[in-house]
Protein backbone atom coordinates (compact mmCIF):
# COMPACT_ATOMS: atom_id res chain seq x y z
CA UNK A 1 0.00 0.00 0.00
CA UNK A 2 1.21 3.75 -1.10
CA UNK A 3 -0.16 6.91 -0.29
CA UNK A 4 -0.17 9.60 -2.80
CA UNK A 5 -0.78 13.23 -2.66
CA UNK A 6 -1.90 15.27 -4.93
CA UNK A 7 -2.27 19.50 -4.49
CA UNK A 8 -4.48 21.78 -6.37
CA UNK A 9 -4.50 25.21 -6.98
CA UNK A 10 -8.34 27.18 -6.88
CA UNK A 11 -9.52 30.24 -7.42
CA UNK A 12 -11.28 32.69 -5.28
CA UNK A 13 -14.41 30.54 -6.69
CA UNK A 14 -13.07 27.49 -6.09
CA UNK A 15 -12.53 26.39 -9.89
CA UNK A 16 -9.58 24.19 -9.93
CA UNK A 17 -6.65 26.13 -12.24
CA UNK A 18 -3.78 24.18 -11.88
CA UNK A 19 -2.57 20.26 -10.28
CA UNK A 20 -0.50 17.74 -11.54
CA UNK A 21 -2.38 17.02 -14.62
CA UNK A 22 -1.40 20.56 -16.37
CA UNK A 23 1.94 19.95 -14.29
CA UNK A 24 2.88 17.10 -16.23
CA UNK A 25 1.10 17.97 -19.89
CA UNK A 26 3.30 21.64 -19.18
CA UNK A 27 6.12 19.43 -18.66
CA UNK A 28 5.71 17.15 -22.01
CA UNK A 29 5.27 20.76 -23.57
CA UNK A 30 8.60 21.57 -22.79
CA UNK A 31 10.19 18.22 -23.60
CA UNK A 32 8.44 18.00 -27.17
CA UNK A 33 8.00 21.76 -27.96
CA UNK A 34 4.49 20.90 -28.64
CA UNK A 35 1.18 21.12 -26.91
CA UNK A 36 -0.23 18.82 -29.16
CA UNK A 37 2.46 16.18 -28.79
CA UNK A 38 2.46 16.50 -24.76
CA UNK A 39 -1.25 15.92 -24.99
CA UNK A 40 -1.32 12.81 -27.28
CA UNK A 41 1.40 11.35 -24.80
CA UNK A 42 -1.06 11.58 -22.06
CA UNK A 43 -3.74 10.20 -23.94
CA UNK A 44 -5.81 13.84 -23.99
CA UNK A 45 -7.69 15.38 -26.30
CA UNK A 46 -5.63 18.64 -27.87
CA UNK A 47 -9.02 20.24 -26.89
CA UNK A 48 -8.68 19.69 -23.73
CA UNK A 49 -4.86 20.17 -23.27
CA UNK A 50 -5.87 23.72 -24.32
CA UNK A 51 -8.76 24.64 -22.16
CA UNK A 52 -6.25 23.30 -19.26
CA UNK A 53 -3.48 26.03 -20.09
CA UNK A 54 -5.92 28.82 -20.60
CA UNK A 55 -7.31 27.91 -17.13
CA UNK A 56 -4.16 27.68 -15.77
CA UNK A 57 -2.92 31.28 -17.60
CA UNK A 58 -6.46 32.52 -16.27
CA UNK A 59 -5.84 31.67 -12.44
CA UNK A 60 -1.82 32.36 -12.04
CA UNK A 61 -2.76 35.49 -14.43
CA UNK A 62 0.12 35.62 -16.38
CA UNK A 63 0.66 33.30 -19.35
CA UNK A 64 2.57 30.12 -19.24
CA UNK A 65 2.91 28.93 -22.58
CA UNK A 66 3.87 30.75 -25.80
CA UNK A 67 3.36 29.69 -29.79
CA UNK A 68 6.40 30.15 -32.04
CA UNK A 69 5.68 29.32 -35.71
CA UNK A 70 8.00 28.69 -38.97
CA UNK A 71 11.17 26.91 -38.76
CA UNK A 72 11.92 23.14 -39.58
CA UNK A 73 9.64 22.06 -37.50
CA UNK A 74 6.77 24.23 -38.43
CA UNK A 75 6.43 25.96 -35.28
CA UNK A 76 5.05 24.82 -31.50
CA UNK A 77 4.87 26.02 -28.36
CA UNK A 78 7.28 26.75 -25.61
CA UNK A 79 7.20 28.02 -21.86
CA UNK A 80 7.42 31.58 -20.80
CA UNK A 81 10.15 32.24 -18.34
CA UNK A 82 7.66 32.75 -15.91
CA UNK A 83 6.35 29.45 -16.61
CA UNK A 84 9.56 27.52 -15.92
CA UNK A 85 9.87 29.35 -13.19
CA UNK A 86 6.33 28.65 -11.66
CA UNK A 87 6.99 24.41 -12.95
CA UNK A 88 9.96 24.80 -11.31
CA UNK A 89 8.62 26.08 -8.23
CA UNK A 90 5.27 23.75 -8.26
CA UNK A 91 7.20 20.70 -8.73
CA UNK A 92 9.65 21.43 -5.80
CA UNK A 93 6.08 22.71 -3.40
CA UNK A 94 4.35 19.34 -4.76
CA UNK A 95 7.70 16.92 -4.08
CA UNK A 96 7.89 18.83 -0.34
CA UNK A 97 4.08 17.94 0.01
CA UNK A 98 4.74 14.17 -0.84
CA UNK A 99 7.75 13.96 1.73
CA UNK A 100 4.98 15.68 4.65
CA UNK A 101 2.18 13.49 4.13
CA UNK A 102 4.59 10.45 3.88
CA UNK A 103 5.92 11.43 6.75
CA UNK A 104 2.51 12.13 8.34
CA UNK A 105 1.05 8.47 7.17
CA UNK A 106 3.51 6.98 9.33
CA UNK A 107 2.51 9.07 12.24
CA UNK A 108 -1.47 8.95 11.75
CA UNK A 109 -1.14 5.28 10.84
CA UNK A 110 1.77 3.26 12.10
CA UNK A 111 1.19 -0.06 12.89
CA UNK A 112 -2.52 -0.27 10.51
CA UNK A 113 -2.96 -0.83 7.41
CA UNK B 1 -6.13 31.76 -4.56
CA UNK B 2 -6.38 29.09 -2.75
CA UNK B 3 -4.70 25.33 -2.61
CA UNK B 4 -6.44 21.54 -1.47
CA UNK B 5 -4.72 18.85 -0.56
CA UNK B 6 -5.78 15.05 -1.79
CA UNK B 7 -4.22 11.93 -0.45
CA UNK B 8 -5.32 8.92 -2.16
CA UNK B 9 -4.61 5.31 -1.17
CA UNK B 10 -2.98 3.03 -3.94
CA UNK B 11 -2.70 -0.58 -3.02
CA UNK B 12 0.20 -2.32 -4.43
CA UNK B 13 -0.92 -2.34 -8.05
CA UNK B 14 -1.14 1.55 -7.97
CA UNK B 15 -4.69 1.06 -7.94
CA UNK B 16 -7.03 4.02 -5.89
CA UNK B 17 -8.83 2.77 -3.03
CA UNK B 18 -9.50 5.32 -0.98
CA UNK B 19 -9.64 9.10 -1.11
CA UNK B 20 -11.83 12.04 -0.60
CA UNK B 21 -14.95 10.48 -2.22
CA UNK B 22 -14.88 7.36 -0.55
CA UNK B 23 -14.54 9.53 2.90
CA UNK B 24 -17.51 11.78 2.08
CA UNK B 25 -19.57 9.12 1.05
CA UNK B 26 -18.67 6.94 4.58
CA UNK B 27 -19.75 10.09 6.45
CA UNK B 28 -23.40 10.41 4.69
CA UNK B 29 -23.79 6.59 5.43
CA UNK B 30 -22.98 7.27 9.20
CA UNK B 31 -25.19 9.89 9.36
CA UNK B 32 -27.88 9.04 7.02
CA UNK B 33 -27.69 5.77 8.05
CA UNK B 34 -27.95 4.42 4.33
CA UNK B 35 -25.45 3.50 1.30
CA UNK B 36 -28.23 4.78 -0.96
CA UNK B 37 -29.25 8.19 0.81
CA UNK B 38 -25.58 8.75 0.97
CA UNK B 39 -24.93 8.56 -2.52
CA UNK B 40 -28.05 10.56 -3.55
CA UNK B 41 -26.87 13.24 -1.47
CA UNK B 42 -23.73 13.48 -3.29
CA UNK B 43 -25.21 12.92 -6.67
CA UNK B 44 -23.68 9.81 -7.14
CA UNK B 45 -25.06 6.61 -8.44
CA UNK B 46 -26.09 4.05 -6.31
CA UNK B 47 -24.16 1.23 -8.35
CA UNK B 48 -20.66 3.51 -8.04
CA UNK B 49 -21.31 4.06 -4.54
CA UNK B 50 -21.75 0.02 -4.00
CA UNK B 51 -18.22 0.07 -6.08
CA UNK B 52 -16.51 2.78 -4.11
CA UNK B 53 -17.05 0.74 -0.66
CA UNK B 54 -16.30 -2.82 -2.03
CA UNK B 55 -12.83 -1.54 -3.30
CA UNK B 56 -12.05 0.38 -0.06
CA UNK B 57 -12.51 -2.75 1.83
CA UNK B 58 -10.99 -5.04 -0.58
CA UNK B 59 -7.84 -2.73 -0.43
CA UNK B 60 -8.08 -2.06 3.19
CA UNK B 61 -8.77 -5.99 3.93
CA UNK B 62 -11.72 -5.67 5.90
CA UNK B 63 -15.25 -4.22 6.29
CA UNK B 64 -16.10 -0.73 6.65
CA UNK B 65 -19.92 -1.04 6.64
CA UNK B 66 -22.90 -3.73 7.46
CA UNK B 67 -26.36 -3.74 6.44
CA UNK B 68 -29.08 -4.54 8.50
CA UNK B 69 -32.34 -5.42 7.65
CA UNK B 70 -35.66 -4.72 8.69
CA UNK B 71 -36.69 -2.31 11.47
CA UNK B 72 -39.26 0.59 11.30
CA UNK B 73 -37.62 2.16 8.50
CA UNK B 74 -36.66 -0.99 6.82
CA UNK B 75 -33.07 -1.33 7.22
CA UNK B 76 -29.98 0.33 5.82
CA UNK B 77 -26.07 0.42 6.61
CA UNK B 78 -23.72 1.21 9.07
CA UNK B 79 -19.82 1.63 9.51
CA UNK B 80 -18.15 -1.29 11.56
CA UNK B 81 -15.77 -0.22 14.65
CA UNK B 82 -13.38 -0.67 12.12
CA UNK B 83 -14.69 1.61 9.55
CA UNK B 84 -15.18 3.77 12.47
CA UNK B 85 -11.64 3.91 13.13
CA UNK B 86 -10.75 4.10 9.70
CA UNK B 87 -12.88 7.70 9.20
CA UNK B 88 -11.70 8.85 12.08
CA UNK B 89 -8.12 8.27 11.74
CA UNK B 90 -7.96 8.94 7.97
CA UNK B 91 -10.19 12.09 8.91
CA UNK B 92 -7.17 13.37 11.37
CA UNK B 93 -4.76 12.53 8.95
CA UNK B 94 -6.31 14.64 6.08
CA UNK B 95 -6.37 17.31 8.05
CA UNK B 96 -2.65 17.32 9.45
CA UNK B 97 -2.12 16.98 5.55
CA UNK B 98 -3.98 20.37 4.75
CA UNK B 99 -2.30 22.21 7.53
CA UNK B 100 1.25 21.04 6.43
CA UNK B 101 0.86 21.79 2.89
CA UNK B 102 -0.50 24.85 3.32
CA UNK B 103 2.57 25.99 5.37
CA UNK B 104 4.75 24.51 2.81
CA UNK B 105 2.73 26.84 0.27
CA UNK B 106 3.74 29.80 2.36
CA UNK B 107 7.04 28.75 2.39
CA UNK B 108 7.72 27.78 -1.24
CA UNK B 109 4.73 30.43 -3.06
CA UNK B 110 5.29 33.58 -0.35
CA UNK B 111 5.46 36.50 -2.43
CA UNK B 112 4.04 34.86 -5.91
CA UNK B 113 0.72 34.21 -6.75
Amino acid sequence: MKITTKVLFLDDDGQRFFGDGPYQLLLGLEKTGSLRQAAAEMGMAYSKALRLVKQAEKGLGYALTARHIGGTAGGGSRLTPQGKEFLQRYGAYKAACEQADAQLYLEYFSGQR
